[in-house]
């Protein structure tokens, strides 16, 4: 294969796109891989196009080598088995929604597990049958809130999606092991380094599920580590809670004037001040803060939320709506809390909350949905919001003076309170560590939630109707496209590892003089007729500076340079690697007759084997 | 490759889908190629998509050969651009239209047509950037009334289209031949039969195209050819408009009665009775039909239309909308009748339409619009209704009587009128036969109207702006898979060609025999060594007769029977041919040891060179 510059359609851009806010997305569209049609929607030009088609080819390989069997479902699909699981409902404004001529409900599918289950059931009949794993490689959608970053979060995107069917649990964790080990070659292979974390399931739904991060401190994505080896998102970090407190001899609550104390910092100095205890300071860790907040459902009704949680921590929105999904959680409004006029501003009250709070006048009950971080453990003892302005209750006991919505024990507790660095590992490996990732890859045991839904049973061995357990299994390929460019980069441009870049060798020929061109074609065909594919800078006007840059910026992993040197009979070999990579190569000076030779051996120790 | 049976997601159908119209649709569903989602959207099972895929790579080879380069654009696209070329009217409800969670308007694009217009804009700007082509191969929607065929006229289906751009038209000509004979290598590459005929643009616009058609009683297309070498698909079929005819000696026109003569064979029948002429009888093609019809615009407004033509001739609505589009044509209702009660049912006449109907008291326009049938001459005397029950006008000359709507000389004629066996062909080559089709590509030299109208100019030699010229190029990929299963199969199922086939060779082992299954065994995995694509029925409690039935049913090229020849040291191999096909290979009996080079010989003569 062989490209020439002077004809590819390719123009590289000196200037930053104005909408770029990572390094992905500015250095593809500046090298000319993509260009945005529309937020979240990019299009795919010819160098861009061969990148995505290599990572494809990975995916694909490993895929097919691990037995699962490519088909391909359509994109448009209609509302019915979508409604019969839920999700037509559950995405709420997260999916494209159409109407065809004739008024028929349709989407634009974001992940395919409806029509999955459906296929298998039409087909299939028998355990004999099983297990089976298909997948697609597939154009998706998605109405992002905020689509951006280019291609990491973008609206229509290519995925990879697999589906595993199995008649059994033993099944069901074979199957998700293989693909699990599969998504660790085709990662390995991409070049792409990846953690594997404990994650939450979503509208998905399912037992069980990992998530396949980069790191990078771009990514959307926080998860925590610790020594000892416990990995996961954030958003499925558990919190254990403690085990309950005898508090048969705690003092009664007694409220107290607290002036001007609307916030954590201004009550602890008070009660330091003002009813200081011998053993120790009171810190925020002695005070529980009420938060409130908006629930909204995917149908679009808003519901009032307190969660309380121990004042020395924040709300982690992101961990709070993984708890609730598929509602979302807002910043409650001025407009919401109208609804509720009895909660006092700085100083709500725990007793005013959850289920025993009472009724009022007309027998309603006043207590508003009330979750409690696990921290907040039956026994355990606060200061808290009096619900009267400057002043606040202390030695309030939870499980004796307040309850959850529904709590039993420590049952209605939310995970809301952010994760921090330091704190324990829920399986006692030790303090966590906190780092960002992108999600490359996502495994989901999902069980029968599907196969119930939507009826598909096969007979067991014994004849009986049985339901199937299923599993799926994303990754995200032009995101991982835009991962590869986000670690395979400097200030200059792209550096590709061999095995997806666009090209093998960038030949340049500079000056002016013909023999230069020559010897640069030359070297150019005689690469591609080896199977080697090149792209060649051939375009006769443009300075050396110029397409030097555009070598650095185009990414290709080999720059052969065919210029002065040709003189002295050499050419230089530079090896493009990302400045950052301190054990880079080093260019050289090839005899022009070596060439080829020596170029073939420089790519072949950059090609995994 | 090695596919086996006993694993392969397929399951083969005994009866056809209740909805499967024509052969293709049949015998692809029954074949476990496609599954129906949805009117008129299809998922590709593994065996279909190996098809699809290997139609694609002949599309893509011969595209990258020709010089286009490959590039992907989204299937989401917002309506900008369509507004600003007309397109998001024009297409009326023929097009799938979504908001997004923000109110914006996209749509699923049906053509790229704009998006492709704007690329080259963005990137480039000099004549010496000059020729350009580009392609992509993509998913592509439109909402079809009456989604039919299977793939044939599907709503989501994939298509390869390609963009030219030029600065001059000797630019646009050369890169519309390249396109042209590109076609060609593609369809024969296929073994797809096809013509190529003048077409009509549509609502695409441009000065040419042409359509290549593949011939097919089924075919939704008719195209005309003569003996001379005129091809025409029938809605571009010109009728030539006869000379003007001097009417100074012309009799003046006479109203007569005509009673009970609401249709043209009474109306002869009367006209010959108490009208008759000398010289010969009066028949249809001496009377003046006017038949009443409504004009649709993409927009919904509705208008009356009638148009004029020899009462011989029935009206041939696609014709007529081809002339029309953006336009459709439907039949009068009551309703549209009712807005017109002066025109009288039966006897309409042409007096009281077009432009010389004169006005209403109040001064309004009397004339409905009114198109003439080219046959319509100046000059030319017709019988007529009088626009009374049971009267008509006798000599009533075209051009002196009534004129069409803007009729200036036979500016505004129409073609309207069916095309029938043995009319004369416009170029003067002989008498027309007529066939149908299947239209699997489409080529037009648009022109200047999409660069125009997006502001795609580029610099000239002397450094002034100049709007590029464009030709846009399409072939139905999907379409073409299915074209090649009508082409090629018969009762007993498909006989893929094996440049397409899902693969080359298919063993069968029959029987209950371990030695019978291990031979089959040994020579389907020597096949697959050699890069032969092997699906492998190694079931092992399936009938011979439901094995060979399947065979039949999937169509793969070679089949090997390995059975009861097994103690005699043979195996069978059958070519799989349609049985229409006089010329078939016959099935051989094979040694055992020399299987696998005698089926490598038999499918290198049936794969192209």
């Amino acid at each position: 294969m062989l490209l020439r510059m002077s004809s590819l359609f390719v123009r590289t851009l000196r200037e930053d796109p104005a909408d770029a806010e990572v390094d992905s997305h500015r250095l593809l569209v500046r090298a000319g891989y993509i260009r945005r049609a529309a937020p979240g929607i990019y299009t795919w030009l010819p160098l861009g196009l061969r990148v995505l088609r290599k990572v494809e080819a990975v995916v694909r390989e490993e895929m097919d080598a691990a037995g699962a069997q490519e088909v391909h479902f359509p994109a448009l699909l209609p509302k019915e088995p979508y409604e019969v699981t839920g999700r037509w409902t559950e995405y709420g404004p997260n999916i494209f929604r159409l109407k065809d001529r004739k008024g028929g409900d349709y989407l634009l599918a974001p992940t395919h597990e409806e029509l999955f289950t459906l296929l298998v059931k039409d087909l299939y009949s028998s355990y004999k049958d099983l297990p089976l794993s298909l997948y697609q490689i597939q154009t998706k959608y998605r109405d992002e809130v905020r689509p951006r970053a280019g291609l990491i979060r973008g609206r229509e995107f290519v995925m990879k999606d697999a589906y595993s069917f199995d008649i059994d649990d033993a099944g069901l964790e074979a199957s998700y092991q293989i693909q699990r080990d599969t998504y660790r070659r085709i990662f390995e292979r991409l070049g792409l380094e990846y953690v594997i974390v404990a994650a939450t399931s979503g509208a998905m739904g399912g037992s069980r599920s990992e998530e396949f991060l980069t790191p990078t401190p771009i990514g959307e994505d926080t998860y925590v580590r610790s020594a000892g080896g416990y990995t996961a998102n954030v958003e499925a970090v558990t919190t254990p809670s403690p085990a309950p407190i005898d508090f048969a001899d705690a003092p009664a609550a007694h409220v107290e004037d607290t002036p001007d104390t609307p916030t954590i910092d201004t009550l602890v100095a008070v009660a330091n001040e003002r009813f200081g205890r011998p053993d120790r300071a009171w810190t925020a860790a002695d005070t529980l803060k009420n938060v409130v907040l908006a629930l909204v459902q995917p149908s679009g009704a808003r519901e009032l939320l307190v969660v309380g949680l121990p004042g020395d921590r924040e709300v982690d929105l992101k961990r709070l709506e993984a708890s609730l999904a598929p509602a979302e959680v807002e910043t409650a409004t001025a407009a919401d809390l109208a609804t509720r006029p009895e909660l006092v501003k700085g100083y709500i009250g725990s007793a005013a909350l959850g289920e025993n709070a009472g009724t009022d006048a007309k027998g309603a009950p006043l207590g508003v949905r009330y979750l409690l971080d696990p921290r907040i453990s039956i026994g355990t003892r606060w200061i808290t919001g009096a619900n009267e302005p400057g002043r606040h209750v202390f030695d309030l006991v939870a499980g004796r003076d307040f309850l959850a919505a529904g709590q039993g024990g420590a049952a209605n507790t939310v995970e809301a309170a952010e994760v921090r660095a330091g704190d324990e590992a829920p399986d006692g490996s030790g303090p966590l560590e906190l780092a960002r990732g992108i999600e490359i890859g996502h495994i989901f045991a999902l069980g029968r939630k599907y196969a119930k839904a939507l009826g598909l049973t096969v007979l067991d061995k014994n004849g009986k109707a049985t339901v199937v357990t299923m599993g799926s299994y994303g990754i995200g390929v032009s995101r991982v496209l835009a991962a590869l460019a986000e670690a395979h980069h400097d200030d200059a441009g792209l550096a590709w590892p061999a095995q997806v870049a666009p090209a093998h060798v960038h030949v340049v020929a500079t000056g002016k003089d013909p023999a230069v061109f020559e010897a640069a074609e030359s070297i150019a065909t005689t690469l591609s007729s080896r199977g080697i594919e090149v792209l060649f800078d051939d375009r006769p006007k443009v300075s050396p500076g110029v397409k030097f840059a555009d070598a650095e910026l185009l990414g290709v992993p080999l720059v052969v340079v065919v210029g002065r040197g040709l003189a002295d009979g050499v050419v230089e070999v530079r090896p493009r690697v990302a400045s950052a990579d301190a054990d880079a190569p080093q260019a050289e000076q090839v005899p022009v007759a070596d060439a080829p030779d020596r170029i073939a051996e420089l790519l072949d120790a950059l090609l995994p084997s």
